[in-house]
């Protein structure tokens, strides 16, 4: 199983946000609506073997959202047909389980601690993207890759991940796009487990 | 040089497209805005040495824009505000002669044909990114890479591409989405490029 994780520091929790001017209003969703894109699109259907899970942080009470590929279904490539799916799981009422809003969409109410705890005892090695990280092996095929957003990463959510045992890893010298890097793992994990 | 080429085969011709409903007026002008985030775009800046041309072919006679990141501003993230720039291109008279809409952004009537022709001529070398090419060398810089859009590429542009010398290309197993296919070139190009 692969799982990403990208924390949204500013995106909303609540769906009053338009479609028509994501960067502006939702708390920058779209960033989050370009890693759904790069962590399930192929050409011919969905990645069936991912999870990425969005951490909404713009609210008073953090969200998590998964998307799971396994029952993912209603899943475009562009950024507003994402956004639409996003603002619909908004809009259910969130409690501290798991709600499915449509196919392989799921809310919570959460946030990165609760997440990280959650995939380390379902017995995922954990890697923290960074750019000084030492290069990610080339032999992983699986495991659950977590990424800042545009902002990057806290000092106290980089010191959260140490404490889960995350390994911090980089795969470019240059600073790229989380929905870029996630384009790059799925790419990398392909060709490890052809390898195999 | 870094050139990327990607045929829209739907793509109009004309600015009357929504930008509230890209994939369904647009001829999938959002397949091509997306080749345009993986071409450029970098955490905290725009790659300079990069160039990204779309054949749109959805309309009487063909345009082709051409994206110059050593010139190029205005550019965003998001689909919506590149297919806003590409309509201010398409709301140009576009002449057989490069014409500049935004800095960096140019239009002129022109296909496939006459595109490959040029960069040829500027003594670039061309490969054509296909599931069933040769792998792509990881020494490989710079080039000029030939994707499709959605609906792949026909016999007779694949006929024409060959017949310029391009060498056919495969970087995965699987099938990518064309923006997928950029970064993934991008990536391999900047660790060529390192390890010269």
């Amino acid at each position: 199983m692969r799982d990403f994780v990208i924390v949204g520091h500013s995106a909303k929790t609540t769906p009053d946000f338009s479609l028509e001017d994501l960067p502006g209003t939702s708390g920058r969703m779209d960033v989050l609506c370009r890693c759904i894109n790069s962590a399930f699109m192929l050409s011919h259907g969905i990645r069936r073997d991912v999870r990425c899970h969005l951490i909404l942080m713009g609210g008073p009470e953090p969200k998590i959202l998964r998307f799971d590929g396994s029952r993912l279904r209603h899943l475009n490539p562009d950024e507003r047909s994402t956004a639409a799916l996003i603002k619909r799981a908004l809009s259910i009422d969130a409690s501290p389980f798991w709600r499915e809003s449509t196919p392989g969409i799921y809310i919570r109410k959460g946030d990165l601690r609760s997440l990280l705890e959650s995939l380390r005892d379902d017995g995922q090695r954990l890697y923290y993207l960074r750019e000084d990280g030492a290069q990610l092996s080339g032999t992983v095929s699986e495991g659950a890759f977590i990424l800042g957003d545009h902002t990057g990463m806290r000092d106290d959510e980089e010191q959260l991940i140490e404490s889960m045992g995350a390994e911090t890893v980089s795969i470019s010298p240059l600073s790229l796009h989380a929905d870029h890097c996630i384009v790059i793992i799925n790419w990398m994990c392909d060709n490890a487990a052809v390898r195999r």
